[in-house]
């Protein structure tokens, strides 16, 4: 376990470069790392790696959580004590629990798995839907996310925090092109369009090796996409509403898909 | 149309009295009266009621959006023009778009149908989960939605908001006790719960008269609620995740009870 390195003054370089991390996907994907904040999402960490680089603490989050937080220690490189108005500049919540940790992205996995059953995301731009879709598909035990890289990122704090830890288990797969990204992996691909013409979800007979895209919030998914899909398949809907929200959408889907 | 009166100091009763509903709760049950803000919710408003309390817009707005805000201001018993500076200091987004609507909290719609479908949501503490619930609800043509008074408020600015203006259609039921409430339409229940000897949702044959009732997000549903419920039933899971969120265990579960 190491020693914590006891950091006083607002100025030191490790405060700006966590600040860095917090707020830009560019200086993430330059240093291969990313940063989650608050007890519970680090120890989600801890439990899914061998090793990350930081664990950053307030003087009384140490005190609070001393147990944990020695616990959380084994697995870092270094470690860092601050006083709690800096950790303050450094915590994207509003009310910081006083943990954050820093680990590095995880090498993306090339590999699919041809028995797999998978969600892939065109464009999505909320956070919150990101989260709540990964926290979903793995609750149902779809095999992994799709992400074009036009999205949000997977490893800004707000998506990690919506994703309740699930994002540092699930495999992500990160292309510029779902279509391009789907064929060349063989998977068969379903395009769920709000189109009452398309086939009804409930009526695929859903099997491994497919993949259900969902699209942007807004503007839905690419004509492109939708052209080079297997099918576009829809959610039939009987209210006013003129479509279900991305994550909802997506939950309903994955429902369909993974039932066996 | 009534005529715009012009607001130019910050002391002027409505002011304060427009923040407080934004606020308080408490505020808007004792004047029966609720805050929309934004064009489309406020146009949501208008094709949903034949006539609302006031419209309230910035210059800029008024401007902007001249033909839309004609057309608003003739439901509107009243309507005030606003400095810009004045109007951030009324609205509820970081970004106001610079409408407000001022309406009348619906009579509390006292009738069941009996042959209706229902959502119920005990002791939801997430503005943004009521929301969606509700727009999901709305989709997939559930009938209504029934809330317990513990709740947060079905008429607060950002459940409105999450909404997409659907609570503005919905029929909205509240309760003291959400047993007693179904059990006196003569509902059959159906509590929502993570446990994998519940019934499996998927083999529940629903029919009219049904509700299924989502619990709080932390809690779940009261011990004393799935003793009285017709039945305790499961989302199935395969994955690691604890369990789902609440709005979208709403959505699957109101998805499989739609399902005819």
């Amino acid at each position: 376990m190491p020693d914590f390195i006891e950091i006083t003054s607002k100025d030191n370089s490790l405060i700006k470069f966590i600040s860095l991390l917090q707020l830009s996907k560019k200086a993430r994907e330059e240093n291969g790392l990313f940063v989650l904040e608050g007890l519970r999402i680090c120890c989600d960490l801890y439990d899914n790696t061998d090793k990350f680089d930081k664990l950053i603490v307030s003087k009384k989050a140490y005190e609070k959580y001393y147990e944990k937080i020695e616990k959380l220690s084994i697995k870092a490189d270094k470690c860092y004590l601050l006083p709690d108005t800096l950790f303050k500049k450094i915590g994207d919540t509003s009310s910081p629990q006083g943990i954050i940790a820093v680990s590095k992205i995880p090498e993306r996995k090339r590999e699919i798995d041809n028995f797999g059953r998978y969600i892939a995301l065109e464009n999505i731009a909320d956070p919150s839907n990101l989260g709540a879709v990964s926290r979903t598909a793995e609750a149902l035990g779809v095999s992994g996310i799709i992400l074009s890289s036009d999205g949000c990122d997977p490893y800004s704090p707000k998506v990690l925090r919506a994703s309740m830890g699930t994002l540092l288990r699930m495999p992500i797969y990160i292309t510029d092109s779902i279509t391009e990204f789907v064929n060349s992996n063989g998977l068969r691909s379903f395009a769920c369009v709000v189109d009452e013409t398309a086939d009804k979800i409930t009526e695929i007979d859903f099997k491994d090796g497919d993949v259900i895209i969902i699209g942007n919030e807004a503007n839905g998914i690419l004509n492109e996409t939708q052209k080079n899909a297997f099918k576009r398949v829809t959610i039939p809907m009987s209210g006013k509403a003129e479509s279900l929200n991305a994550s909802v959408a997506a939950a309903i889907a994955s429902w369909e898909m993974m039932k066996r």
